[in-house]
């Protein structure tokens, strides 16, 4: 799976596998130990049972290699005394011969610039957001989910036991990471809690870092604990420790991506005054219940400004909200109606951003049915080109920041053209979200954000 | 459209398509005036302008309809004088010759067992959950993702401005409706405060009422009033006004439909003592969070437990939990693991309810990309088929309720999945959801009512 994931995502140095059966795989020749290798070797990614693990260290000591990643697993985290000295084993002699361990039991590294990946389907493109992440399956939730919003990564770490390599080490190293501008963090228990909560400060200062702790109840702390055997701590422990660094805590891996993508794509707005503007009556009501529920501010606009809407929309005040929110309905599949009404808004000084919400479940009659029926209703595709075209001119007219939010997703023929249409928007630099108590939540914790750094900078 | 719904939904009643141009559509015979309609009318939807509005109601007074439907908007939604006189002009006539209005400004009925709809693509099959939704938008939106879900209705009515027929009459009479074992509304605001709350208290000693109020903050009730022209009434008037009625409140559609589907398909749990059982290390440690943030119990099972599930997974204590939460990893994929943890769990006295997360994520290679790059590891499909008919075979077996959580979707591949995945799984009984936060949520919520009930009832 490793040498797929390499071969696949474009690794830049060479490789070579190693197996007792020496032979060859994909095209490469296989050596039956590391010492045959006739070149120096730098990383070395170990899936050897655990049995081998120490004498593998040996031998890598042997050949100078810097840096070992044990996706092995049978370690520290069984519980066991056995699984414990073996991870004392090879971490000590990590310390003793210079060498370094990135694990045991984690997938190890997905670096795009250098083609290192854990996964065949992982992106090559390099983006500017960090993770570390001590679960192998939330950190290719995350990289999978996180590429669909739009994210792209400098380097995704995940470093599982952490006997050597530890969240501290990596967290310093990617706050002096030229490529990156963001941190994100999955982590279930640390180490050493006075240098996390000393290091996290100085790195929160330079980055924003976020961070969602996993096992927080006694029974989660019993899984982490099972996972990678760490030493959970306490919720409220966790919670002082992250507010005090200046982190911001997020509490499932859908609010990390959905902080992630505020900061990697939202530009920062001047204040929480907002405009919604959206498709679907009751779907702008609920829209708006979620936006002041938040924390953004949905101010009534200037007659004047609801006279620019009206004479926008032919059939106004038919059932259709025009004094924000905005709902357009039906009307927002006509040619410029979406496009006016958003840049009315996004003109007016009152309104620092503007809030998107589309239920993709609109209009009713997706276009293989209103062909089967001979129905002359606008079609889903058509209507919903209209619309996403308009927003990607405004956004680029306008400088206040837009967050779309698409929703309502029932048939996958709509899931498909979600996908479709989030790419159209995030490639024109647009944040897409899912739902919009989620979206709205994100955005006030940005804004909360930067006014808490400005706070601390004396800039306010 | 309507025409087009009802043709498609199998209306089991004769209908008169109304045209002044008269022709033929769809091999029907359309009349040029109701007048003209040989036979008697029940029911009459309007989709004329405004305008012919009170002419239309005049006509069907004379034709001694008994309801007519306005799909029709432009009435007191629009906050005109000339809007509001003309839903008076319609509402008093109604009043004074004995005919019944829904609406205006609405979708209408969906009553499968007759075969009446308002969209060509909703289901035949009837059920025994209602709903009453002041949006069309959100009306259409709860019916087809409940249906996905595997809820299916007995009525549901999209019932708009409620000039006459209001949310008080529509529960009224679902309260006596013999097919109608739970109700759910979505409400924007109602016009008799005080007979709605005395009646909503006596509906929900009858049934359960799930309520999703819209229109909370000031600009989500300015939104309500240009939607449906009502008054929203203040937030905390609501909460209270729903709690003492013995109502469930909820927050939005998606938990309207998880609360839906909980007591479409949840048998009542003696407890909330959970076993937390799944795939993934990281996704099993956020899971566990989850549970018990939401207040179920995860309790550690005894060593005997232990040692049972221990004897079930060949490669115990590596990177798994086994001592609950019970993390399955990869092995979950092998013949009959995922069934005898199952087993044990359900058997063990200390547990009440078994909730099953199963990222989709998971495993790695989707069966595309492993057949590309010939890779052996066991393909998505087969992996999940075999966890997937576990759960359908062992809660066959069982009568401790289960609930499955499918999360982490990326990939339309995976949405597919997911969708046949739910469908498997309903059609065997089970509830699934997708979110461990909202399950959680949604369960404890569910267990929680039925304890006020049984200590209303005197039983506990």
């Amino acid at each position: 799976m490793y040498l797929n994931s390499l071969l696949n995502c474009g690794f830049k140095g060479k490789i070579y596998p190693i197996n007792p059966k020496a032979g060859e795989i994909f095209g490469l020749k296989v050596y039956a130990n590391i010492k045959n290798i006739p070149e120096p070797v730098d990383y070395v990614i170990c899936c050897t049972p655990v049995s081998f693990a120490t004498q593998l260290m040996r031998d890598c000591i042997a050949k100078k290699v810097k840096v070992v990643h044990f996706f092995t697993s049978g370690f520290g985290e069984t519980g066991t005394e056995e699984g414990k000295q073996l991870e004392q084993e090879i971490s000590s002699l990590a310390r003793r011969n210079g060498i370094r361990i990135i694990g045991p039991n984690c997938m190890g590294i997905y670096c795009p610039e250098t083609g290192l990946s854990f996964a065949p389907d992982f992106v090559k493109e390099s983006g500017s957001v960090a993770l570390i992440c001590q679960s192998g399956g939330n950190s290719m939730h995350l990289v999978r989910e996180g590429v669909r919003r739009g994210i792209k990564f400098s380097k995704v770490i995940s470093y599982g036991n952490a006997c050597d390599i530890d969240e501290c080490d990596l967290l310093e190293y990617l706050a002096a990471d030229q490529d990156t501008e963001l941190i994100a963090a999955y982590i279930e228990g640390v180490k050493d809690g006075k240098r996390f909560s000393q290091l996290l400060k100085e790195v929160a200062r330079v980055k924003p870092v976020i961070v969602l702790k996993g096992g927080v109840g006694e029974a989660g702390a019993r899984a982490a604990a099972s996972h990678t055997g760490v030493l959970a701590g306490s919720n409220e422990v966790w919670d002082g420790l992250l507010h005090q660094a200046g982190a911001i805590r997020v509490h499932s891996l859908e609010e990390l991506v959905d902080m992630a993508v505020t900061f990697a794509y939202f530009p920062l707005p001047l204040s929480k005054r907002t405009a919604v503007l959206g498709v679907g009556g009751g779907a702008t009501v609920l829209a708006t219940d979620d936006c002041t529920n938040a924390g953004l501010e949905v101010p009534r606009p200037p007659p004047e400004v609801q006279s620019k809407l009206k004479s926008y929309v032919k059939r106004a005040g038919v059932g259709l909200s025009l004094i924000n929110p905005v709902d357009l309905s039906a009307q927002g599949r006509e040619p410029d109606v979406f496009y006016n009404c958003s840049k009315v808004l996004l003109e007016h000084e009152g309104i620092d951003l503007l809030l998107i919400q589309l239920p993709f479940d609109i209009p009713i009659i997706p276009s293989s049915t209103a062909k089967t029926h001979g129905l002359m209703l606008p079609t889903k595709e058509a209507g919903w080109d209209i619309i996403i075209k308009s927003i990607i001119k405004i956004h680029k007219e306008s400088d206040k920041p837009i967050a779309v939010v698409i929703h309502s997703i029932t048939y996958s023929e709509s899931y498909q053209d979600m996908l479709n249409y989030e790419r159209m928007c995030y490639e024109a630099g647009l944040p897409v979200y899912h739902s919009l108590t989620n979206a709205s939540k994100a955005i006030v914790r940005f804004i909360d954000y930067h006014k808490r750094r400005a706070r601390m900078q004396g800039l306010i």
